[in-house]
């Protein structure tokens, strides 16, 4: 879960990734970083924190440059500190600049071969990191002229043939241009956009549609999965599918979670396929339960809202907004000889008790992940008064782990790997649990493109396109489980 | 606008005192404080920002103490800068801390008063440090033995006697305690709310009952008008009446837009209120226009989505989330040679299109004031492609300025201060406009309880509870306007 | 040890202010304030750290103002933290803030006075915060018409009464002007200074002339002991004596260490009293040990070079700098699994081999305190070859704490306390031992002046002028370990 | 001017490095850097300011490792910015952190170079960067296979073959060790020196011997001109001629001015060779002059009181420090409608008028580049009352810019180029104005090591001993004016 941005412009483009950075920081709230090409220098600036908070007037000015790219970091395996906020540097060959959302399957091996093969070193624990430098030992082992298009298509598709993953990546390459690019399977998205000015045109490609809806600038396509695309310094697009035809599967958590309602992503609406993945639900509700004597449909804010009205809509039952986010939680400071702390629930949900009391309820998130919060928020429902609680997800059960770049815990920490719906519904504590058949998850976004005739449904369904090493998932389990972090981060 | 809370618990406070200020956020984002009373010191920490910038653990250790008052800030006429934040503390008599919701008006007064008749120095141009001055005055000249609960009520009566205007107060005395007063008509909000622990009864006074619900304390009732309640070191209770009887007229903005929907005030719940404002809209629609012809309710986020939901359910239009709201927004940074920046509340709003695209759409927005985000949301309705686009405001035409505490422009910056509906409806470029009407508006809050029979609604009446001076409005523009503000700014 | 100034001058004060705490930031490193007079508003910016640290551009700015004080602070006993920056500030009566170097003897007696008599706040364990407050009283009992440079004085005869103590004191009166004040035996410094400008005449007061060096001001004389100088805000200066006549005993302690050898106090050039004292040194190491055998003086640098160099003219042996110091020392940081640290004396000092290596060396300092930094000195002159060290104190032995505003340790800490020359010769390590007589030392300062006819020496002769409380040592004792300072730290 | 260190340890390196550095402070105050080898991690923390500014314990723990380097700079022509703080990475070839004191004079060729033939982007003006990536590129075409000592000690020698100048480097090849050289002529210092400890024996090279005092190591010798030192992560020491046989001709200005009194360099002490500038300069003095009535000889602080100390003592006369230095010099604030400024030398020196009145004195410095600050001190001695002010520079005049690292301005700002030395005297309005013979002041370095046959001494003859390009003087007129950089800074 990273959101990237890269514009080639017309005149200065550092503010404009900077806004761009904002709307895409629902993708990762962590670090963020910039780089533009001034002249003959890169100039970088990147920290730990939001957007607002990592850059000033300062680092701004010193941004200069018509060509840039942007990146804001959820952190995932192994990559929680501070070196390995991005955009990335290697000065060799030509100087590259390099921010990636993703994540491979492959990384252990790759960082073998760059360091045996190669002679490169890999200073972080980040893939990214090693995804540059696949990308630029490809580049170097080019013909020593003038870098053309078609040895930068080539060396992508070098790229495309060592890296197995989910990976969208923006290269800026020194002397050269901006280059874009997609895995084979197109996993994770990457979209392509464009403005008019008086200057000339200006392209800008960005992880979802929403930057540009904020910068003026008109969403063209998606780029194809395994296609680069390759802006010069001089404004002109050359584009080229790098790797072989392979099963079109973009990942499907986008829909449900990641990506904000107002983005386009393969052209479905983000927000009209949460609508239908309400529908679904209340249809399943109906079918199941047709007496179900729900007197509110309550969202869990902020994501689940849009499901929870059709669903509302559909069952003819009243919508109401129960629970009020907290918008502006703090840290929670550790206090000699204080009181107990309230529930970390509590201090970002709170309930409007007249909504609950003596009330049948029918609560609504976009999925159930951990089931920790799901479990103390339908305690919370009960406290306000709810006569019972009913729970809907408008995601399948969550039961294995994402492995292609979307921060989710290891399989273990999953509540519903290994257990029935029922074992589920006691362990949270509802009356009634329902989830999302997959089915209809799937049909509710290809509703919206019906070229889509894949996705990647791995977390529910276990299946994953690239195909996965035999002990990979072992690994993630030591690398993500929360104890494995915690003594990271002592260390 | 600003929040306040106090606590005289039983054990630390000052991390309940920083969690409830956190919910209390939303009446003040510019400034945050907190005092507690450790042994004979008053500990004291504030500055600019939000509660999670200003405090960190360094801070908070500090904090030490059982009774403690916070404070965060939105800035009123004059007193937008650094020294400003709150709480404010005097040591003569006693020491006393001092945090404070509310407007004076007849401020300059006072002041000319405590410079020339009790040589107070007041440092600031901030009317909360008159109002703690007054407040430290009389009770310097009461009796100067040991301080009684009788003599804190003669001094607060003393203070009503000189301030006029709405203001909801806390002051720490040293030695004594926690003592809470409320201006004599009510006009700002005061809730008590108490706790019990293994280790005693805990008290608690908030502008809003939210802090109580994050905190685990039960809300038990409103300070009265005029009333004060004084909460000793040890935890008695003292309250009395220290006013006359004065017409009881709560500010009916904190419904219409200031409180948080989970808020009981005067025994309203602000959620229900804001449904009864759609439901009345509602019909005023369906009365004026019965062939509307409405495809889609939308919102404009966040405070008019409870409004909007009724009034669509009423209308049987659907309710549509056609905006969404950009939550990460930065600064505006200004770049040497950069090409046009985005219109300012694109960087804050994104339409979802199919929303729009060939429809008749009714936007609903809690209130208008100054008109110029509502003038360029219409346009953003428009660009996105909508036949037809309706306003709807959830309150009255505001025609006056607020001068009881709530920031709002100076007469001449209101959109419809002097204007009719029409000629609003044609600035805003709207096809059509619709405003609650003022006797709607007050019956949506009043149905929650009947015994209120008057509101302060002097932004759309122009009739002001307290008087005022003959010049004060006038003083107000010259004070708020945006040019006055630029100047100080400068200076 | 604290170094205070004043200017009451015809132009914006603020960066004279701020570069006159620089030239006296030797009398304090811990914490720097300045205040100054913008109209109606006192302007406060202070905080712990350099000078240099403390102030920025934004900082400097907001202190707009033509009359102003500053203040510079060596942490004494009770008072290292944060909160006790000077100038301290009441707002009542008048608006009077107040900068302070010096000690009183009786703080507690006036604390618990100041809280029951005079109901006024005491937040800090400050005693300047208690002089400031007793200050105020006086003040606020005078006649409540405009205040008379007659009132003025009363008040000032006022504290002289209460207060006990060595102090020097700066005070702005807000709508009145700068009030400076020395205690009645003269025990800490103060000087007066004027500049003639375009715009008139301006004055300034501080704790060394050098202040006035750097200023371009001209050194007029010194306040003397228990006189009040009254400088109006329009520039007029009022003097008087405010205390009945008393011996009148400078610290000794300024000339042998504290003060800048460019500094004249009471007349006397701080410089050549200690060239003096060197001469007188060299004379009695003549006495005691005319066969010496002494290759090479060398001064422990800074301080006591000026002596060191004087003493060697005199019995005619090489001077040579044999210990350069690290100006750039940095903290000390704790690494886990590190070897062992080079001793703390060895960070900031070392020795220049060729001038130890089978050498007969004089090392030279100031004077002895705690002994732990003599005792490594000596050490790395033996490791750095010496065949024999000497080790000569410009002052007698240290026996006793110091109550007047000199940080020293406690008694116990001393290690003269109680111990014949002889013994503290043994525990140094040193071959020899010798330290200036008292007479002597009190000849090289009074030679500069010989209306001078006492001084304050109790830390090496037990007297002290104001006379002491019967437990006020032990007290002393208590709260001036290291212990004692460590218990509070980490409370 | 840039101080370096490097330590191969047998425990954690971080804080000897750090302590090394700030030791060696005053080669450069401008940034800092450090890196360590943390297993398969190189850890970097750089920034600009003080050692003691740029790290705290947050830093420090994160550079974990035995073995690190460190840097400490001086700003020299074009490298004037935060990016520019060392040591510079590169990852390809091994991973290679580069740290260097000195100047090319083939900068603009070799960059050049790199960008065409070896495709390596150079990010920043900084020359060490170039260095860094001509040795990483040498270090690349040897041959794949696991890294010899023979093939590095070819690659330093491909390094010599390209880079012409003066440089003392020290680079850490992770996975390898710590590589220290120095250039074919020996114009920079560098110094190994080791330490004994339960656990081995570790190894340090640094700028200067000092750094090694602070330690606890001790010196070995001089890395000799053109030499490399190799030491492996295991701590074995190899050592090599990569250059072939040159020229010997340290820079003369290390003894002048740059280095701290306490180094050896080349088995010269500093000390002694200033002790004998002055005697050299003594005999001239009396041989030009016999009855010159001089009445104090008075350093200008803190360099040239070594030098003013022999050279009184050789005339027998009165040395007197009549100079107090301002140690605590902060910003200079622009406030507005200020009264003017005290000139800058007045903020930094202050005169004892009693050492100036009515006397002759002779004033004496280390060296004189710019003339300013002279001029400025002569009028400081004439204010203070000086019957005649002479001035003494223990250097022959300046008259030709220095290209090897020490950060001089450009010929045109050099008072003394194309002038006499009388014009000089009457510039800076000296009484007398006398400066060391070049013969002399070589004497007196060469006397403490009779090997030593040549020295660089450029700035005083003009010769310099590696040829330079025919334009590359003019290149650094326009680069180093004071008007260049002003014009660098605002762009």
């Amino acid at each position: 879960m990273c959101g990237i941005i890269g514009i080639v412009g017309t005149t200065e483009v550092a503010s404009a990734l900077y806004d761009g950075l904002t709307v895409l920081q629902h993708r990762g709230q962590d670090a963020a970083g910039i780089v533009t090409v001034d002249g003959a220098h890169l100039r970088l600036h990147k920290g730990n924190g939001l957007v607002r908070d990592v850059f000033n007037q300062n680092a701004m000015s010193r941004l200069r440059g018509h060509i840039g790219i942007g990146h804001c970091r959820y952190p995932t395996a192994g990559s929680d500190n501070a070196d390995e906020a991005q955009p990335f540097y290697v000065n060799s060959p030509y100087g590259i600049a390099f921010a990636h959302n993703g994540n491979l399957v492959n990384t252990e091996a790759l960082r073998r071969e760059m360091f045996q093969d190669d002679r490169r070193h890999i200073n972080t624990d980040s893939d990214s990191e090693v995804l540059l430098n696949v990308l630029a030992h490809e580049l170097q082992i080019q013909d020593r002229m003038a870098l053309t298009p078609d040895q930068i298509f080539k060396a992508v598709a070098g790229v495309h043939a060592r890296a197995r993953g989910g990976y969208a990546c923006l290269a800026l390459i020194q002397g050269y241009g901006l280059l874009a690019f997609r895995d084979p399977h197109g996993i994770r998205p990457l979209v392509l956009g464009e403005r008019v000015t008086p200057e000339g045109r200006e392209y800008a490609v960005a992880s979802e549609s929403v930057a540009f809806d904020v910068l003026g600038f008109k969403r063209v396509r998606d780029v194809a999965p395994g296609e680069a695309v390759y802006l010069t310094v001089d404004g002109k697009l050359h584009a080229r599918r790098c790797a072989e035809a392979a099963v079109h599967a973009p990942c499907i958590f986008e829909y449900v979670y990641l990506a904000r309602p107002d983005s386009m992503i393969e052209d479905v609406s983000v927000y009209k396929a949460r609508l239908r993945m309400g529908e679904k639900l209340a249809q399943k509700i109906m079918r199941e339960c047709p007496d179900h004597g729900i007197d509110a449909v309550i969202p869990i804010p902020d994501t689940a809202r849009t499901a929870a009205s059709s669903l509302a809509n559909v069952l003819g039952v009243p919508f109401r907004e129960g629970f009020v986010k907290n918008r502006y939680v703090g840290r929670t400071f550790i206090m000699p000889g204080q009181g107990d702390r309230v529930k970390s629930v509590r201090r970002k949900l709170n309930a409007i008790d007249l909504e609950f009391r003596n009330k049948t309820v029918l609560l609504v998130d976009d999925s159930i992940v951990r089931g920790t919060t799901s479990k103390q928020i339908i305690q919370m429902a009960r406290d306000a008064g709810a006569k019972k609680v009913y729970f809907a997800s408008a995601a399948p059960p969550v039961r294995y782990p994402n492995v292609y770049g979307i921060d989710m815990p290891s399989a273990s920490e999953l509540v519903a790997a290994g257990k029935s719906e029922k074992e589920v519904e006691q362990l949270l504590g509802a009356d009634w649990l329902i989830y999302q058949d997959l089915d209809d998850l799937v049909w509710a976004v290809q509703d919206g493109n019906e070229e889509l005739k894949q996705f990647d449904t791995s977390c529910f369904s276990g299946e994953y396109v690239t195909g996965l090493d035999q002990d990979y998932l072992q690994q993630i389990e030591m690398l993500r489980s929360d104890d494995a972090k915690a003594a990271r981060r002592s260390a």
